[in-house]
């Protein structure tokens, strides 16, 4: 594993996600890995810490954390904004090569069998609690965050540097057909 | 109405809450009106848009809400960040003019019977879907926008323009503690 790469206390594992990035949902199932992008993820629970995505009934990944049912979120960077992009729109049904096509290369963090993108700032292994109206109704799904680590070189001691790293690090925000906004500076209320 | 404020097609209104920014929730009921923060809200759906938001049970606005069946979801600036981490940390429970003691000034848009918070740079009037079970399970609620409306300095054309905005237009993305980030610079996938 990457030097860099450190566990993140379960109890500030929510502040990976509270400003809103997009992010990379990936899952295993069968020998099969896959990799999407999704802007509708979100905090749902500090403790234990929950999340909601967004998971349309077209795509792969669902299918495999539906028969797994186990996910990471993981929240990829300006420099990885192509890699985003693109497994946001080729599917893996069409595609068979799709994770190599797109870039994507993956790593194993210990004693969790499920895929994770390299060169992302932060991860969340998730254990899908199923919920199976939301899920058929709105495509809604729910995890609950088992683990997650993160890269020191942007976020220790339980908060985001951006401002202090390179700017290859800031978290990607989509708005729609591949444009973004990264995040941007700090601002601290009561600070004036 | 302010002259700058001017609708949003349904179709591009997820565009508002895309990007992951932290929202103020607003609601009346009987005469009472409150507003709160939200950092957990995210798109749900394009057509018809729909919403999620997380509401703590100890907030009154999510009793507001269930009594009315509707609510507003607006995007804050940077300007109003002082008066966002207030509301957000006031309770209009323990404090009957908290709206008034964090700065907030309301405004009415027409035919709509729900106070709608000035000096946003969006507005999602929204109708509760009830859902029992996240609502009591979760504390997650799920909307259908049903209007919206931008202010067109900084959304128009179903385009946010933060890099032709003034800074203080910027949407507050929360992390924790008061600690924002402003949305930053526009990154387009495939632009190298």
């Amino acid at each position: 594993m990457n030097a860099h790469i450190a566990p993140v206390d379960l109890a500030k594992a929510y502040r990976l996600l509270n400003h809103g990035p997009t992010v990379l949902v990936s899952a295993r199932h069968a020998g099969v890995d896959n990799v999407m992008a999704a802007a509708w993820a979100c905090a749902l629970d500090f403790r234990p810490p929950k999340v909601t995505v967004v998971l349309d009934k077209a795509t792969r990944t669902r299918a495999l954390i539906e028969a797994s049912g186990q996910f990471v979120l993981q929240v990829p960077t300006a420099a990885q904004v192509d890699m985003t992009n693109a497994v946001g729109n080729v599917s893996l049904a069409e595609a068979p090569d799709k994770l190599a096509r797109c870039g994507v290369e993956l790593f194993a963090q210990d004693g969790v069998d499920m895929p994770f993108v390299a060169g992302c700032s932060a991860w969340l292994a998730c254990r899908l609690i199923p919920e199976p109206h939301n899920q058929d109704a709105y495509d809604l799904f729910i995890g609950e965050v088992t683990a997650a680590w993160a890269d020191t070189r942007v976020f220790r001691d339980g908060h985001w540097h951006f401002e202090d790293a390179d700017p290859r690090w800031r978290s990607l925000h989509h708005v729609a057909g591949g444009h973004f906004y990264t995040i941007g500076d700090p601002l601290r209320a009561g600070a004036e």
